[in-house]
């Protein structure tokens, strides 16, 4: 049965696409979230079959569309880490020139959280453009 | 006309595959390769088109697959980044619990070198696995 890892489990819930869950990361500085394939036992993309990787593509390509529309970054990061997480999350994360980590990478950065109706609203913004509520 | 950047031309040579040219980074405290595809003016995946998306996935399978087979890693990061180097590539990293970065990130890293033929044997190793002159 398919179980978000602990570290995981606290990230808020934006919603579910046809292969992954997607989550929110609370950190101000960059619009950040994962996608998480609703599959047992997946460590990283090595424990996915071929159509599944397709597949998991495929919902990239749309998470990446609708963050560049919704937040026009520089660039997209877009990343499968999993040393600390063994369970295969794919980072998709809007960075922009001059941001806190800028040119680095974010991962050793601490997190400066949004306010709740902020966290809110982005959440809620991400989550209508991905299910096609809201085109972007 | 494809041309790879700067910064990705001073990287060591290792094969082609049918849409991406392979390269070796020089640290061996992990072995670490990068798949550029050979198209023009490709700044992120944002700029592939779908079909192009399924078949870097694919080539993707098959590098992480031989990298894990001859390097046996603890996890294997694929990330792609290109905020200093903005032509789509994508780093496939062995990483190895009690690696100098473990857990973190490997990005912020200084290279630790290879010698001269312990580069050229890891080199031909990889090639001849992902040219499937020898079976991994």
């Amino acid at each position: 049965m398919f179980k978000l890892h602990p570290s995981l489990q606290k990230k808020d819930y934006i919603c579910d696409l046809d292969l992954c869950t997607v989550l929110f990361e609370d950190n101000q500085n960059y619009p950040w979230i994962f996608l998480v394939p609703r599959l047992e036992n997946i460590k990283s993309m090595r424990d996915l079959t071929h159509e599944q990787r397709l597949k998991l593509m495929t919902e990239i390509e749309k998470a990446e569309t609708v963050m560049a529309n919704l937040f026009h970054p520089t660039q997209t990061n877009v990343a499968m880490i999993g040393n600390m997480t063994p369970q295969l999350h794919v980072h998709i994360i809007c960075r922009f020139e001059g941001d806190p980590a800028w040119p680095g990478t974010v991962w050793s950065e601490k997190a400066v959280p949004y306010s709740p109706q902020e966290k809110e609203n982005t959440i809620l913004k991400i989550k209508q453009a991905l299910k096609g509520e809201v085109n972007v």
